[in-house]
């Protein structure tokens, strides 16, 4: 605590602020002016305590447009550390691993608790993945958004978070050098989403639990090339 | 990318800089003017790469002594956006779901996993959990780092990295205020301290397991109060 500067304790005051009013993703804040009034700090304490919320994705300055709430829901870049990791292969394995515990359960939590709008969601990243890889194209973005979606769809408000930092690390930090797998990826989410879709929890969660082991024994299998 | 300025990009140059010089935790980095020269950017720009690497937990700065290498090893504060979460009922039992999913998973890998040193700090922390529950006093942080330790064990790690978040979690944004169980935690931890030093990787995830269901338990059980 002794580190705490005035910044600092008005950023708290701002994110109080924040969650009271229920600003939502997009919508712009008070400016300046008004927010070193309604805090009662100055001018210069408000920029340094956006900054620091700009820093933690809570928020994003647009210079000479304002301040708004950011999409990303507060959740860090790099939040767990991949970044420092030196191992990337071991990275890579571990990453894998949390996928295997965790979202097969989530596929079964998915096909438990989605809305119709969540499944319409989910069928149409389903569709778009299957697109792009029928023209043969890269598909790990929409891949990440199918797996996000279905974390979303399990009503877990920490693995929606969750599952997109583990999806992406696999791809932007650890060693995933192979090749992507397409016609067993469009099998295995049509049948993740069709399990959802008809809430078939045992399903969901043993078409996930192929889909993420299939994978793994390709990589290991890249591995010993 | 658009937004990234001199200090992104010197940022981003100090971080491989750490990773290939392969800093431990403590140690202290070369000061402003020696990184000015090897980054070849100027002694601000170093400032503010070393405020945005401070604000990650990669590194701290202390006022007058000079910057070192953190021990969160650059896990953010908060990195999953909980104090954005505002019903902190629902996301102490997100919170809680992910621990059965997980926990009694890592448990077993401990088991199967872990060195005699880390055994040996296991140990020590089931002792000092179990020392402050005879004193009848707060075991809340130990707990925290007996189950972090636990992560450890397992070897994975994100594991090590996402448990203490996970933990924290439920004690510094969620809603949990049931009272703490002093005697089957004692009980449990030591089952599990057990299994995992003996080998036994079937038994820790059990024992896991009970653990935690024990505790929601109760925590629905507070609820209907």
């Amino acid at each position: 605590m002794e580190n705490r500067t005035l910044g600092d304790r008005a950023a708290d005051e701002l994110m109080r602020l924040i969650r009271e009013r229920g600003y939502r993703a997009g919508e712009k804040l008070p400016n300046e002016y008004e927010l070193s009034a309604q805090l009662g700090v100055s001018r210069n304490t408000v920029r340094e305590a956006l900054r620091a919320l700009a820093s933690r994705n809570i928020l994003y300055i647009r210079q000479g447009a304002g301040t708004f709430i950011s999409e990303k829901k507060g959740v860090a870049d790099d939040p767990l550390g991949f970044s420092l990791m030196e191992d990337r292969q071991k990275l890579a394995e571990d990453l894998l691993q949390i996928r295997y515990i965790v979202e097969p359960q989530i596929a079964a939590l998915a096909a438990q608790n989605a809305t119709p709008e969540d499944i319409a969601i989910l069928g149409d990243l389903c569709d778009e993945v299957e697109a792009l890889i029928h023209k043969r194209q890269d598909f790990t973005q929409k891949d990440v958004d199918f797996h996000t979606q279905l974390a979303a769809c399990s009503k877990n408000m920490v693995m929606s978070n969750l599952i997109p930092v583990i999806c992406e690390g696999i791809t932007v930090f650890a060693a995933m050098v192979v090749e992507q797998e397409f016609d067993q990826t469009v099998k295995s989410h049509r049948e993740i989403f069709e399990s959802v879709r008809d809430g078939r929890a045992a399903d969901a969660q043993q078409a996930m639990l192929f889909h993420l082991l299939y994978n793994r024994n390709r990589f290991i299998e890249g591995k010993d090339l």
